[in-house]
């Protein structure tokens, strides 16, 4: 048996492409265009490149770029100051800190200071109690993107047994509410777990987010599976998930790859989360 | 094989003297007596015997009592008016609205109106995200509760497998996120989970909140597991729990019963949370 390979590539290009016409939709409403915020501060080579794929792709979308790039010895008053300015400018939809911030800086400080409207990261504690409450809000974007590859693909959730591996803020504990309100019956996995492997194995729909390379192999999967590796690690010979991807193939029902799985999801659907903070903030249904 | 019966009257007796211990030493040190702030709206003669007990016990413990009775035609702006108001009151340390409201009021705007730091149910949505971010806040009593009880009964909870049957807002998604935070291996089980004894069964400690007399029987139950039954039904035979008491005794290694089991936790744990609330409102360490 080898399983289906979800492609989250092109779910990621189909996502940005339906943004794309929302905001058209909201420019021929009379609406004005979404902004995105995007918050650098200091020169990480990685966190450069992210946020601009970040801003290019928000652009591509026919969305307005705000980035601002803060050096890296800037103090916690003038980047909570920014924040503030960013908070009240109404062309901003929404302001996504990039993480991580200089160790000197207290980022959960920061993050508090944007509303709760306009965090299209899904990372306030406001947007974490919404979500856990079931009412609207915005939600972090890695665990929505993951729910929008299993919509996608038609994976059945009411019922079904899912395991979440991992148990973080921005992944694994609102993955395992996103797929509650979804009526799966959810397990939460992590590194206290006894028999990793045999709870996997009860899982319908797999999700790993635990940060540890080639943590899961087959042994750990079901016959049929549907199999999310949220995992990214940069090795020798290229990029490599949580899963050991070959073997869990020849079991699972269905699997990401890494890269091209979970990856791309992230910023579609933060373009996504950015056009429906601006969808609200201007009195429009989202 | 008889489960051992988990005392939580005599749990609750110890709680409520520990915080009435707190509540004079906070006086020694000069801090104020925490006040407790009741709001019942109507008549409902159910809502009116838990206020009483809650006013009698905080008062038993230390605390004053500042209770506010609305008749049951009251209006929403004369309801959040007086939330308001309790709200800047210094001497009101723990809000408690009580539920039910009547049917014409907006509960979860009134309850919205209740700052964090007041919100001594931790029924908030600012509580709710603390609690799923894993932050220092007020959590809901009832599973407050029954974490206390586990901890009372030396119930290990590293590495267990732990089953919540039951998603509300108010108990079963708070209770997993609590025992998720002592490193449990948590699944949660609702009305759409495809075979629940089956899941009951991997238990090593079964939490049931699903609100369905006697839904679990001793088929679910893994022998020698921690069986706690947040379940309240009055029969014509006294009150009884969702779990077949019984017959679960019989395989269970131990259990709470209906009445003297969760019950009296809940009302412990919000005098706990009122001290807490005071406490850390008069600046002092909680």
């Amino acid at each position: 048996m080898t399983a289906r390979v979800i492609d989250g590539t092109a779910v990621a290009r189909r996502v940005r492409e339906d943004v794309a016409r929302g905001v058209e939709k909201l420019l021929a409403e009379g609406g004005t265009a979404p902004g995105l915020a995007t918050v650098l501060i200091g020169e990480d080579p990685a966190s450069e490149v992210y946020v601009r794929n970040k801003r290019r792709l928000c652009v591509a979308a026919g969305m307005a770029d705000h980035h601002r790039h803060l050096p890296g010895d800037v103090d916690q008053a003038t980047v909570a100051a920014l924040l503030d300015e960013l908070a009240a400018d109404p062309a901003v939809s929404g302001i996504l800190l990039q993480l991580p911030t200089p160790e000197h800086l207290d980022s959960e400080a920061l993050i508090a200071r944007i509303p709760a409207e306009k965090d299209v990261d899904g990372l306030t504690t406001a947007n974490a109690g919404l979500l856990a409450q079931g009412r609207p809000g915005l939600r972090p974007c890695t665990p929505a993107g993951v729910m929008t590859l299993l919509e996608e693909y038609d994976v059945a959730l009411s019922g079904a047994e899912a395991v979440v591996v991992g148990r973080s803020v921005l992944v694994g504990k609102p993955m395992a509410q996103l797929l509650l309100a979804q009526n799966a019956t959810v397990t939460i996995a992590h590194s206290r777990t006894r028999d990793l492997a045999e709870v996997c194995r009860r899982a319908d729909v797999l999700v790993v987010a635990a940060g540890i390379p080639g943590l899961v192999g087959a042994d750990a999967v079901k016959p049929g599976a549907t199999v999310i590796d949220v995992g990214i690690h940069r090795g020798e010979d290229g990029l490599h998930g949580d899963v050991e991807y070959d073997a869990v193939a020849e079991v699972a029902g269905a699997i990401t790859p890494v890269p091209g799985g979970v990856g791309p999801m992230t910023i579609a659907m933060l373009l996504a989360n950015t056009l429906t903070a601006a969808t609200v903030q201007q009195g429009r249904a989202s």
